[in-house]
Formats: structure tokens, C-alpha cells, sequence
């Protein structure tokens, strides 16, 4: 087994693609890599297992993945298309009284507790119900032996973070599903990551998200050795589009696997 | 067209089917039937096209009936597995302006409100963020040219809905997806019903939920001309257990189109 493996559980946009009621060509593609869940990916590392965001797709994309234990879920903000699958992590605390650190800044811990009040009102009325146990992300913490860092944001009138996972010294990886200006303290941390996940929504601009333009120049000033392009909208044809990237940046799809 | 068709859009239980991380028959079976997103039911007719309920599963679920118009969205009650998915109806108010009629009693409507505070909160700071118009339900209502009528239930230690829907003076169907006791004035109500679509969670009893005997019994009291049972757990595997039903009761599955 590898010692870190990511798996992109998702690398759509918040109403992911193909979307309701488009007739778009990506929509009606027949390429599986066109297929974009909302973006969330799934940590494997020999000490522990964990995922970032649990989306509204949460359930089926984990029954795809084939993620049947998790130790922890990670969020990088409060937005529905990152949140709304959050119960569906019951079915990773059996035995039923197990609980599930939640790792989540307080902002976004506020959300998940006003939008999942039965999961952390302490009344948990029935066996089956989510037992979560809050654990604010206020600087680096560790799971097993990677370390993350969360990565303040902007994402139009949002901060979101992103998380840089690291493991002996390493930097790792660089996940950043939804951003549209890093702030210099991200700058500096991610410089010189080995992998850049980061939100590329679309060549056109867009009020709260980088554009490839924007995400391209990112990776260029904090040196990345490679690039993962995310959080993909239908206007992006995955066969048509990934081929005019620069050498080391690619489009991210659901399913895909990198390891380290 | 028919003049009113009802079409499942799921028939699972709250973690659905198959389950994550579960070996059992069912969760491993290839029979479609098998395979339950959460309970959900279209209806269309000539004049006006809703849901009830929108779980987990509604995005999917609308790209697999092909669902892209809806007048209006109804619900039965408020726990997780019947509107974590309310965040969708935003693709159903396209031009962006346009708002959706939410169809709750008042302690649901609350739980949404809650929920989904962004949406209610009439700041609406992007053009594509959901405008629901909160519709109260405390008594019959028309979608077009049929008659809702609220059905109360017991669910546990939660009071849920169920709806009758009449068409010219008919009792078409009745959906109760979540119930463990039928209100007297339910019983009344339903009685003579043409389609009873009800709650039968498994063979075995649950606190919560009618079984197939308390499902059976409820059916034969309101003499219902055909019964499908909903609500399905994975201790039903569709092509053993359907056959072994009385005359007029089958169970529901994905997919599944009736009309009249």
C-alpha cells in the first residue's frame, strides 16, 4: 500500500455535471470523466483513513469509491454543495456508539450544527443517529502521521480554507476546492507543494471562483510540481479541454487516484 | 398523457440501499429493484408537476427520471432523509428569478428555514441560490386541478404527514411514507382509497416505522383497491419478498410508474 493515496470522490461544481435540465455537450457527454460529483476527496494513509467535505452526492459516491472506514471528516466551508451529506456518516460510526471527529474551522462547525441541530444537541434519541465530535480547526492538527494545515481563502465574500497535508517534512498536497483569491499566508505555505488540487472552475471569470487563468498563474508563482485542475463546470469538455493545459496540469475527475 | 402519473423516485430507507459498508443479499443484488435512493414520489398531470420530498438522493434522481420542470415541492416532514436535497430545487427556478412553492406544515417549514437559512434569509446574494416561497400547510391545498390533503401520522415520537391526492372528486392515492400509527381522522380520511402507498419498513418490528403486518392490516382496514409498500430496508430483497404478498399489495421500486 502506498503511504498517502488520494482519490478524487468528486470534482464538480455546486450542482454538478451533467446538471438538471442541461443540454449542454458535457451534460450529454458519454465520458465518464464528465461525469463530476460535487468535489470532495478521500485520504488513505497506513495510520488513518479520512475525507474532505461530504457533499450532497456523499452516499453514492462513497458506495462507488468503495469507502467503507473513516476515522475523521475534514471541511473546508459551510456551502451546501461541501455539507449536505454530512448524516451519511453514520454509517462509518458502527458500532453505533462510536462518534466521528468532525475537523471543521468554527465557522463552519456553527453551520454543521445549526443545519444538523439533532446530530449535536446531545439528545441522540436513537441508536443510528450521527454522533459527531467537534474538533475546531484553528492551526495544524494531525491525523495519524499527516500533518494538515488549513489554507485561509477567499471565496467571493467567503473565507473557506484549503488543507495542505503533509507527511515526514513533506509537503504533499495542497487540496483548495473553492477559491478565488489565496491569502499571502497560503501563498507562503503552499510554496513548493509537490501537488496543487485547486478550484478551476471555467476559462470565463466568475465572481467567487478562480478561472484557469487565475488557477494556472497560482500555480505557477507557488511552483507546484503538479496541478490538478477541480470543481469543474459543464462549460469544460474533459477530452476537448485537458489537452490545452501546460506540461504538469491536468484536470482532475472523479475516481481518480493519486499516490506518494 | 395520462391525467395523473406518479413516478418513484425512491423507495429506500434512510441510509438507503444498498447500504454503505454492508455484505448483505440485497446490498449486493443486481435486481434494480433492489437498489433504493430515499423515498420520494413526481407526480405529473396536465396542469402542474411536484415532488414530495427531496432527500439525499433528488439530484440523481431527477437526471434518472428525467425530471425538468417542477411547479412546486411537497413535504411530509423534516428529518434528513426527506430534504437534505432541497438545495436542488434551484435547478427547477430557472430563469434565475423565478421562486419555488414549498409545500410543509409549519414545524417543517422550520426545520427548512433552519436548514437552509441562506435561502429564507431574503438576502439572495447570488442570482443562482434557491428563492423558496414558504406555502404552510394546515389543511387541503390544489396543485393544479388536485386536492392535497394532509395526512397526520405518528413516526416514532414525531408527528409526520402523509398527503391524499383527488382528482374530481376521486381518491387517486394516499403516500405515507414514514409512519408508525395512522391518526383516527387519517384513517377516515384514507378509506376507500384507489392506491395506498405506505410505509413498510421490514418483516421484523421497528419502533418507528410500520412492518409489513401493521402495513397490511392499515391497508386492509381503509380497504385500499392496490397497496404498494415503500420505505424499503435492505432486509427486503425485492424478488423473494414481493411474491410472497396478498393479492393487490406488491412493493414499490425505483422507477416505478403508475397511473390514472
Amino acid at each position: 500500500m502506498a503511504d498517502f493515496t488520494l482519490t478524487f470522490l468528486g470534482t464538480g461544481t455546486s450542482v454538478g455535471v451533467p446538471m438538471i435540465g442541461c443540454d449542454c455537450e458535457t451534460c450529454h457527454s458519454t465520458d465518464s470523466r464528465d461525469r463530476r460529483c460535487r468535489s470532495s476527496i478521500w485520504l488513505q494513509t497506513p495510520e488513518a483513513s479520512w475525507v474532505v467535505d461530504t457533499g450532497p452526492d456523499f452516499r453514492y459516491q462513497c458506495l462507488r469509491a468503495g469507502v467503507r472506514h473513516l476515522d475523521a471528516a475534514v471541511f473546508t466551508h459551510g456551502h451546501m454543495d461541501h455539507v449536505t451529506g454530512f448524516d451519511e456518516l453514520r454509517r462509518f460510526t458502527v458500532p453505533l456508539e462510536a462518534s466521528m471527529p468532525i475537523h471543521a474551522t468554527p465557522a463552519t462547525l456553527a453551520v454543521l450544527e445549526r443545519m444538523f441541530e439533532y446530530a449535536f444537541n446531545g439528545e441522540n434519541r436513537y441508536p443510528g443517529y450521527l454522533k459527531p465530535k467537534a474538533m475546531p480547526v484553528t492551526g495544524p492538527f494531525h491525523l495519524g502521521e499527516t500533518r494538515l494545515t488549513p489554507l485561509p481563502v477567499q471565496h467571493g465574500k467567503v473565507e473557506t480554507v484549503g488543507y495542505l497535508m503533509e507527511r515526514g517534512g513533506r509537503k504533499l498536497c495542497a487540496y483548495i476546492p473553492d477559491c478565488k483569491t489565496p491569502s499571502e499566508e497560503t501563498r507562503q505555505l503552499v510554496a513548493g507543494v509537490d501537488t496543487l488540487v485547486i478550484d478551476a472552475l471555467r476559462r470565463t471569470p466568475h465572481t467567487t471562483h478562480m478561472n484557469f487563468d487565475e488557477a494556472l498563474a497560482f500555480s505557477e508563482e507557488v511552483r507546484a510540481q503538479r496541478t490538478w485542475f477541480t470543481h469543474l463546470q459543464c462549460e469544460i469538455l474533459h477530452a476537448r479541454d485537458d489537452t490545452t493545459l501546460p506540461a504538469g496540469v491536468r484536470l482532475a475527475y472523479d475516481g481518480l487516484k493519486l499516490t506518494w
